[in-house]
């Protein structure tokens, strides 16, 4: 079936290119969190949606945890995680300095973990059977979608955000 | 320097799960679509950003075009494509029918593209230079990251949008 051009080569994606991308995200997200007004930060809605700090908790909450199942191949379970939420911060440089330590903990455990882990079938916090690389998408995936709305907040504030395209 | 349990294996990415990655995310955005109000679709907007029907306008003018260019190696300009634009539906179910053919052009697009093309290094839409995959990356991330302002029109309406991790 099919044409007989196709062939089974696997796309040339390295560990290194996948946490750059990652980061990148990452740094995107930093911004943001630099940007929005800080009385706004903890309160501000839409549509009875979280606020934006409330998003970047749970991205927090699945960054460097996750990592640490990568790495390590085990999981924290979701209901533990939720049983033992970290401290919430109330300050934008809080929330800030717990990203950046997020970020320092992702490098770390990503340096830890085995090229070939990658491509190995686990089950995500105990729950999601998939790809490990496919829950490194879903993780980045979600945090572009809820910044996503993110961008909304700032915008309804008349505040400009910072560029998506520039991953710096 | 560094560890040495760390190898460089590459990431067992497919072009096939690549594709069903981006086809999954995809029909998120129809489904967003179908549950857009018709006369809200063409019109609402938060903070001056455009209607969701441009965003899907954008997301349309990226995808097919996108994958000619990754098919053949010949891509149309962007300053080509915002000359000839394509005409702009006026209904949802005409919308519709952009996408759908969308999402056939691109998975025909995708049969026709040998398998080392998607790690070949090229300059996208003549402007952008990396790696093939990582413009289709950057489609992907591009479509969540919009899709996700649209996410929160609806909610401002009051309508509930469609699961976020429901790919089917």
């Amino acid at each position: 079936m099919g044409t007989s051009i196709k062939n089974q080569a696997n796309i040339l994606l390295s560990p290194e290119a996948l946490l750059e991308h990652w980061q990148g995200h990452r740094r995107v997200t930093r911004r943001m969190i630099e940007v929005f007004p800080e009385d706004k930060l903890f309160s501000y809605s839409i549509g009875g949606m979280r606020p934006f700090s409330e998003l970047v908790m749970e991205f927090l909450g699945m960054g460097a945890p996750g990592m640490r199942g990568v790495a390590t191949g085990k999981w924290d379970i979701p209901e533990h995680l939720a049983h033992h939420k970290p401290e919430r911060p109330s300050s934008k440089k809080e929330l800030l300095r717990l990203w950046d330590d997020s970020t320092d903990e992702i490098n770390r455990l990503w340096r830890q973990t085995p090229s070939e882990r990658f491509s190995e079938t686990d089950r995500a916090f105990g729950q999601w059977e998939g790809p490990v690389y496919g829950f490194i998408f879903y993780w980045i995936d979600n945090e572009i979608h809820h910044r996503g709305q993110a961008y909304v907040y700032l915008r309804s504030l008349g505040i400009e955000p910072p560029a998506f395209y520039d991953r710096s």
